[in-house]
């Protein structure tokens, strides 16, 4: 359960089978950092091209297709005062009659952390009625997940069964992701934090900002999952990612009805009762290609 | 503005122009009850064929095509001690394929509420893990709204601009909701209360009740707004209803952005920034015809 | 059987259960005429309010709801020289980012026809580089349909199980099409002849015409279908009306499975093996709130 | 202008940067072949994992992202006299409620070719009321394209601005078929041959078979392009892949209005007067987790 301090140098806007950036073991924890989704780092520097770029891929010795790999997000915090956002709602967000009544010209908000209090304020454009508009930080990590099956390398600006660009805002530090796991050693990636982020991520971007992350893996040998599955200190939640939102939703609660069957020993009946009445979703993304959809129970309902 | 004791002995399973069976003022209250979902009274009797009868139209003086009306619940609660829910997950909110692997038996599942403690514990079936279940109450009307435009009359199981089977668990008592008027009179109606409901009342019913419920109304005259919109103390909401989620999503969204720049002074910048990152979404329901999505915003955040 | 010469003078601009206009039985043909889209008759003066209004209802004797009503189209012809189109293809067919870059103005195109030959010319704009396009007639019915189910009243502008603005280009003069009977006397409507038009109806017209129509009922009793279904001399055809076009390609392929099953007496495998390798779709509105999707298949290869 | 005769030794299920296997230039004529969708060759021998393999990639010198390849199949014909198909229709594709209605048991059916005459006989099961039903062949390439942009690998299940697994049953001999460039030497890539298929791909596959195939490439410098576009004798064509279909549609429709707008000399509104009244679509497939759908415009009606 050794702790790695790892400084990445190189940076994937992809996630897929490339070359490890380092090898760790179960239960082992990392502390590391990520740039922002335009590739800026601690220093606001830009040190690789934009697009989310991801730390990793991290290889996790003795995971095989067929295993579950679970992160826990021990800390993701700022580690610089300034992070952007953009300022149009996206086209597909609206009405398409809409589109054509809205802002044109993008421009760029940014907005200063007081890491100590805890705070984001607006400093640019600060002359709106919004003025110097202060929102309470709620880091979370917009992109971060496993290799995908089939030799394939997709994107990190969209998400599937491996994770990916999910952009969920219930990512934050403390919570447990589950991954299918696909390729030997899983191949972890991470990037894209979020200072701060709206449901849906309605203009593309939360405020963007590098971190500092410290995360802890588990492996769980021959435990099959289908989706990304997620717990916090009150919830279980899984994860779907797809187009329409209407699939996305299939996806999690199918997932989240496999969950209480099987590890849960819920039967169908009870499932579909307890669902009926107690099930809650959350909108992720409905910017990127898939977006995600979350279904979540909470854990005091659950039958002990 | 008069109190009315209305006992409906009438109940239409769509709202459009029929006869009005009151008319009421700007300013009045009107105590009256709802039968269930399945024409249920509060002695559990029969009374009128399912299909979320409701109760209205009420015809409130004055209104005409063009302006809003603002309908307050002041009370919302179950008036009888049992109520029922269907107990399998719709077909159309899991993955397809997983159709064929779930329950095929429709049962009823029945709940008994404890008025005094404000609980629902399942009674029938009790055998299964989850024994007997208690959750809290939170009554909700699933169905209201106004008589739709255009001289339609429009099914109590689905929803559009002008309200209806939204099935949104938010409307709760201490809301005040908002409905274009379509035509004089507006015409309101309601039914279909549950005592609690799921997120997106995944099974096609929440717990089935009987309610007794009092509103008041206030007539914005000349204010004209697209979709039902609504404010509890906590937030602001939009709803849209519409096939796929992801459209009723963009209809509630496009109303949030003209409410915000139409009577809160936001210009359209102000009003991309803001909602890109504090915007929440929440499902109404995915059973309907038309899914429902709200889209909110915390009222600390609007600018005074 | 008799042969009815109905001159309109109401016109509705929903479909549901109004007063009938006339009382036909199983075998008769009515001979009439329809106004276009924004109600102009064959003189080109509007006669009534636009909105696809609708000539009918037409009572059928003896129809009864579970029944089905066969409607075969003996002729379909515009009554003037003189069509529209709008120009604008409607912003949900576009990418939504791409309906910024858009012409905004809407104006109204002009087509003259030569009902001898067969054609239509656009006149107005004449100076763009289509010049005096001519374009062959194909004249087809956009909205029709019988009474909705459940008392509703459903607008000329959209279409469901009870067929209404379908806009398909396929319901030309020769077709058959069968719609469930939901009322007694089934009150058929029919409106909006379209001289030609595209698959999707993308611009939101035909060129949109008032017709000199001829029909033919048949009254087919007990037998019972869940969507309109049609023929015509080389394809039955089933279609699906919602949104988004994956439902209606859904409730059209699963209308026609139950077709073959039912009363071609093709088990469920024939069934899969024969519209694997030979199904057809073809697009009809992708305008309305509800699209419309058609399935076919050759009348050649179903079973003798 | 050289003729390569080609035979693969290696095939890929995912589409991207991998090694290429022969290198040629524009103008080049390949003679080569493809297996069908379960590896299997022109002896019907497994040679190759399933998962619609790849015969290529082929490097075309020269090809630059920005640029466009024009690929014409020139010939494609079974290579063998039997195909197999898939016999029960896609849960996705049905009603969701009519999935636990459908056929449960997997089996292939077996089809026979005559290759004289150009026909498929449904071989097994030839007990059901199809008997040996025969079709005529329509051979048509499912699945192919160029490597993906950002260094992605896609797997040959799915489909997007590369091309890949489009399943489109007008892509057959005679057509020529564009796509953007996003890496050095384009790297094309075919397979999954499909002897008869019908519209949307129901089953998850049409008549699967190898292919005798032969192509001709053109590049076209600095010509940037979108999403595929083809043409054929009669029709010019763009292709959308994306879920659900109605983005399928606006990306193909957008495709189209630019192709009008760019080379052909249209403005704006001619453009869109053009295609509302004379636009065809057609759909692809509706299996895969992008469907596609094509948007045709008859070449005869392009300003010349």
């Amino acid at each position: 359960m050794a702790i790695h301090r790892f400084q990445p140098n190189v940076y994937y806007t992809a996630l897929g089978s490339y070359e490890p950036v380092l090898r760790i073991t179960n239960g082992d924890t990392v502390v590391t950092t990520t740039v922002d989704n335009a590739g800026r780092d601690a220093s606001d520097q830009q040190v690789t091209p934009g697009g989310n770029p991801q730390t990793g891929p991290f290889y996790v010795e003795g995971a095989e297709p067929g295993d579950t790999l679970a992160v826990r997000f021990d800390k993701l915090w700022p580690n610089r005062h300034i992070g952007r956002t953009s300022t149009i709602i996206a086209s597909n967000v609206v009405d398409p009659y809409y589109v054509a009544e809205m802002p044109k010209e993008h421009i760029t908000a940014e907005w200063e952390f007081d890491l100590e209090k805890g705070t984001a304020t607006l400093v640019k454009p600060d002359e709106t009625k919004l003025r110097r508009l202060t929102l309470p930080l709620a880091p979370m990590l917009g992109c971060f997940g496993v290799a995908p099956p089939r030799g394939q390398i997709i994107s990190a600006g969209t998400s599937s069964t491996h994770g990916g660009n999910m952009d969920y805002k219930g990512f934050v530090a403390g919570v447990t992701v589950y991954f299918p796991v696909f390729v030997p050693g899983a191949l972890l990636f991470m990037g894209d934090g979020h200072a701060v982020q709206g449901d849906g991520e309605i203009v593309g971007t939360g405020i963007e900002i590098s971190f500092d992350v410290q995360f802890t893996v588990k492996l769980l040998k021959g435990k099959k999952i289908n989706w990304p599955r997620a717990e916090n200190e009150e919830y279980i939640l899984t994860v779907g990612n797809a187009r329409p939102l209407d699939q996305a939703l299939q996806h999690a609660t199918t997932e989240m009805i496999r969950w209480l069957q099987e590890d849960f020993g819920l039967d169908a009946r009870a499932t579909h009762i307890l669902l009926g009445q107690c099930v809650e979703y959350e909108v992720g993304n409905v910017f990127d290609p898939a977006y995600t959809m979350v279904c979540k129970l909470k854990k005091q309902l659950l039958p002990t």
